[in-house]
C-alpha cells in the first residue's frame, strides 16, 4: 500500500469557541446531531442538549442525498443559515456535507469540516474541488468501497494539497439483512496503518438500528478509532430522515456515560 | 415499484449519418470502442472497423474515472476533440462519460448520447443536469446498487424533463474472485417490467474477463436486453485503461457474427 | 487452475425408458418437478405434464433442507417410494437430493442423478460419500462460494473415482434484495473452461421470482449451459415451499415453446 | 425473531482441572491454540504457553476442512489422541471440530465442547446429532449466513435438547479483498438480545491478518462478547494449516496484557 503519500505528521486543528482547539488523535472526537437539520428550534435543541454531555462536534445535514427525488433534500441554504445560527449560539465547531462543487462557497462559510458522503466517494471533480481547501475534510467511505479505493479516494484530496483529511468508516453492503449495512470496524487499524490519518466511525449508518448505536460506539473507540460520529433527535419517530438510527436524548447521554472520554 | 413515473412510450432517436436514425427498442443497439480515446489514429482504426462489423454507436472516454490520482485520467478536452473528428470521419454517433457538470456544454457539443458512469449514478447534482437536457442519457448501474436505488437515480433525471433514459447494467460488486464484477442479468427483464426504459449490458465491465464478452452479449441479447456495449482495442494488451477486458479486432468480428442482429 | 484433475472425455449418460439414453452435453437436460414431493398424485401430475411438455428428467425432493427446524422437511423415505412409483409409471429419469450418507442407500436405489445441495457444497465426508457410488452426481454451488471452492468440492468427488459430476450453477448470495440469489452466469461458460465438466442453470432458485424464471432459462441456454433445472407446480400458491418461485403449468408450457431444444 | 426458542437460564459449565468449573458468561473464555494439531510436542508446547498466559480452553483441529481435498485434511484419529494426552497433561478443557456424524463418539470422548464449523452451520444431520448430546456446542456462524439462519441452525440443535449452544461470530465472506472475511460485530448484542445465548467472536478468522487480530479481540470484548477464539502456532510461518493468521507467542502474550479479564 502507499502510506507515504500521506505525511507523516498532520496535524488537523479544529475551532472551538473562543481560544480552545481540538486536536484530532489527541482529542477523541464525538460528532453528533440530527441526520438532517429541520429547523432553528431542532438543532438549537439537540446541539445544547449533545453539548452537555460531551459531545464536542455538531453534525447537521443541510444537503440530504435520498435515494428518492420525491424524498426530503434537505432544507439546503435555509439549513446552512440554521446551521451558522446555532454554531454561534452554543460555539460548538459544525460539520455539513457538501454535495456540489457549486456550492462549496456558501458551505465553507459555516463549515469547520466538510463531509464527503458516501455516495460521492468517487466524485474525483469534487474531491479535487475539496483539496483545494484550507479546511478539514471529513471522507466517508463508499457503499462499497474496497480499503484501496478509499485510499485512492483520500489521494484525489492530498494531492491538491490538502491533507486534513478524516476518514470515516460508514459501514458497508453486504447480503445482510438484520442491520442496514455492516460496520467493517477492522478498516479502523488498517486506515491507521495503512495511511497515518484519523479515522472516526458512523455507528448509525453502520448498523441502522438505534440499540446497536452503543455496544458499537464502545467497541470503535476500543478498537481505536479517533472518535463517532452519532445521530441524536429530540424526536427520532417523527424525523425526517433516518428515524429509526437516531438516538433520543437519553440514549446519548447513556452513551457518553458508557465511553466516558 | 414505481413504473408509472416513466411515460409509457418514451421514443428515443439516435442520428445515425446523414438521415438515418437508430430508434431503441427496435434497433439493437451495439456501442463499441476503446475504454478511453488515446489518440486520432487508435480511435478512427477501432471505428472503422467494429462498424464494417456492424456496430452502430462508437464508445471513447475522453474523462476517465480512475481509483487513482496517479492512473492516467484520460485526454479530457483533447479527447473530446478526437472524438469529434473520428466521428465526422466515419458518420458514427457517439456516446461518451460526462464527469462533471462543469464540462456539460463542451461535450454536450460531441455527445450523441450522454453517459453517467457507476461512481456518479447517486451524484445527484450530475442527474438533475442531465435531466434538463434533451439528449439520450445512458445511466450506468452503481457498483452496488439495488434496483430500487438505480430506478430513484434515473428518476432524479426523469423528473427534470429528460425521459429519454437507457439503462446500463455493468455487473454489481460481489465476493467473486474471478471475474471483476458479477453480471446481474435479471436485471434486464426487471428494468423492463419495472420502468418500461430500455436496457443494454456491458459485459466487458460486468466480467473483467475477455474470453466471457461473447457468451455474456450472447445471453444478454437472449434476455432480451436491447443492446452491448463492449471495449475493443488494436491492441488491448498496451491499452492505458481496461487492457484485460478489451476485445481484439477477430474477437470483436466473431462476436458480431455470433450475435447476427 | 485445475482442469486436469478431471479427464478429458467423461461421459455420463443416464438411462431413460427402456433402450434409450440421454447424453450429458449432447442433449440439452431440462429437469422440472416440484420443489418438494407432497403426493403421489401431486407428483405424477406434474411429471406428466412436465414430460409431456418436453422436460426429460423429473425432480422432486424427499429430504429438504429449511432454515428452521420447524418448517416442513419433506415427506424422506415416503418421498422416496413416491418418487420410485412415479418413475416406474412415467418412465422418467429422477433427482432427488442426498443430505446425509445413512440415507445414500435408500436413495441410490430410486435415483438417476444424487444431487448435493447448496448448503452441503463442503460437507466433505458427503462428497467424500458420493465420490464412491458410480452413479451421476449434481452438485449445486454453494450459496457463495468461489468458482475455486466449487471446484475444489468437485474434486473431492472426483478424487474417490466419480467424474461423473454435473455442475448446477444456482445463484448467488448478495446485497440484492429484488431476487433471491443473484444468478452468476458467467459460471457456466468458466467452468467449462476450467473443468470440463457439464453445467446446469437452476433459474428458479437463482431468481426466486417466477417471472425471471423464463428470460433467465433463455439466457443460460444461449451462453451454453448443458441444461436447466425449473421448479413446476400444479398449485404454486399451495406448495408447501418455494411457491413464489414455481413455474404454473401453463407458464412452464410457455418456457419449453420459447426454448424449443 | 423467535427469543423464546431457547430458555431463559440455559447455564453452561465446563469442567476444569479437578475441581473448579468454567461457567460460560460468567467467565470470559478465552480459546486459544493452534489451528491444526501437528504434533504432540506442537500441541502440547502451546497449549502450556497459553495457558501460562491466560487462556482458559485449548482449540485444536483433528479434522481440517479444506477447499481441496489436496491439502492437508488433519491428523484425525492421532489428532484426537494427541488432544487427550495434551488434556490430561495440562488439565485444560479443549474444543475441537466434529465433521461427520459417524466421527461422534471418538471426539466425545475428548471434547469439552464440540465445534460445528462454518462450512457444516446448515448440516442439518449434523446438528440434529449434536442436538441429542450433553455436551456444549459451539456453533459458528456461515459463510455468508444471515442472524435468522444462523438461529435457524441453532434451533436445530435445541430441539433436540441441547441448549448448551455457544455462537461463534467468525467473520462473513464480502467484497472486501484486504481481509479474509469481514468480522461483523453487530451480530454480539443481536445475539444476545435476541437468543440469550452466548457468543464469542473468532479474529483470527475474521480478519486473516495478524496484526488485526489484537485489537478486533479488544473490540469484541468491548461489544460484550462473551469471549474470544484465537489461533496460536509456535511457528506461524510454518503452521501446516492458516499461517498468515496464527499469532506468535509474543504476539498472544502482547494480546492478553491488552484485555487483562
Amino acid at each position: 500500500m502507499k502510506k507515504n503519500l500521506f505525511d507523516d505528521n498532520i496535524r488537523i486543528e479544529i475551532n472551538t469557541d473562543k481560544n480552545s482547539k481540538l486536536i484530532v488523535k489527541e482529542n477523541k472526537l464525538v460528532m453528533a446531531g440530527p441526520c438532517a437539520i429541520e429547523s432553528y428550534e431542532q438543532l438549537l435543541e439537540t446541539a445544547k442538549f449533545v453539548k452537555s454531555k460531551g459531545a464536542n462536534i455538531l453534525r447537521g445535514g443541510a444537503y440530504k442525498p435520498r435515494t428518492s427525488p420525491n424524498s426530503f433534500q434537505g432544507l439546503k441554504e435555509e439549513g446552512l443559515e440554521i446551521l451558522k445560527a446555532v454554531k454561534k449560539e452554543t460555539g460548538m465547531p459544525v460539520i455539513t456535507e457538501l454535495m456540489d462543487a457549486r456550492e462549496l462557497d456558501k458551505l465553507y462559510e459555516v463549515a469547520d469540516i466538510i463531509q464527503i458522503g458516501s455516495r460521492n466517494m468517487q466524485n474525483f471533480s469534487l474531491l479535487t474541488e475539496v483539496g483545494k481547501q484550507d479546511k478539514p475534510v471529513m471522507l466517508k467511505r463508499g457503499l462499497s468501497s474496497t480499503i484501496s479505493e478509499w485510499i485512492g479516494a483520500a489521494e484525489y484530496i492530498a494531492i491538491g494539497g490538502n491533507q486534513k483529511i478524516i476518514m470515516c468508516e460508514r459501514g458497508i453492503r453486504t447480503y445482510n439483512d438484520y442491520t442496514r449495512n455492516t460496520l467493517d470496524l477492522a478498516a479502523v487499524p488498517i486506515i491507521q496503518k495503512e495511511t497515518g490519518l484519523p479515522i472516526v466511525v458512523d455507528p448509525s449508518h453502520a448498523t441502522g438500528v438505534r440499540y446497536l448505536v452503543k455496544p458499537m460506539s464502545i467497541a470503535s473507540l476500543a478498537a481505536g478509532a479517533d472518535g463517532i460520529m452519532v445521530e441524536v433527535h429530540p424526536d427520532p419517530i417523527n424525523a425526517l430522515s433516518d428515524g429509526m438510527q437516531s438516538l433520543h436524548f437519553n440514549e446519548f447521554e447513556d452513551l457518553m456515560n458508557s465511553i466516558n472520554l
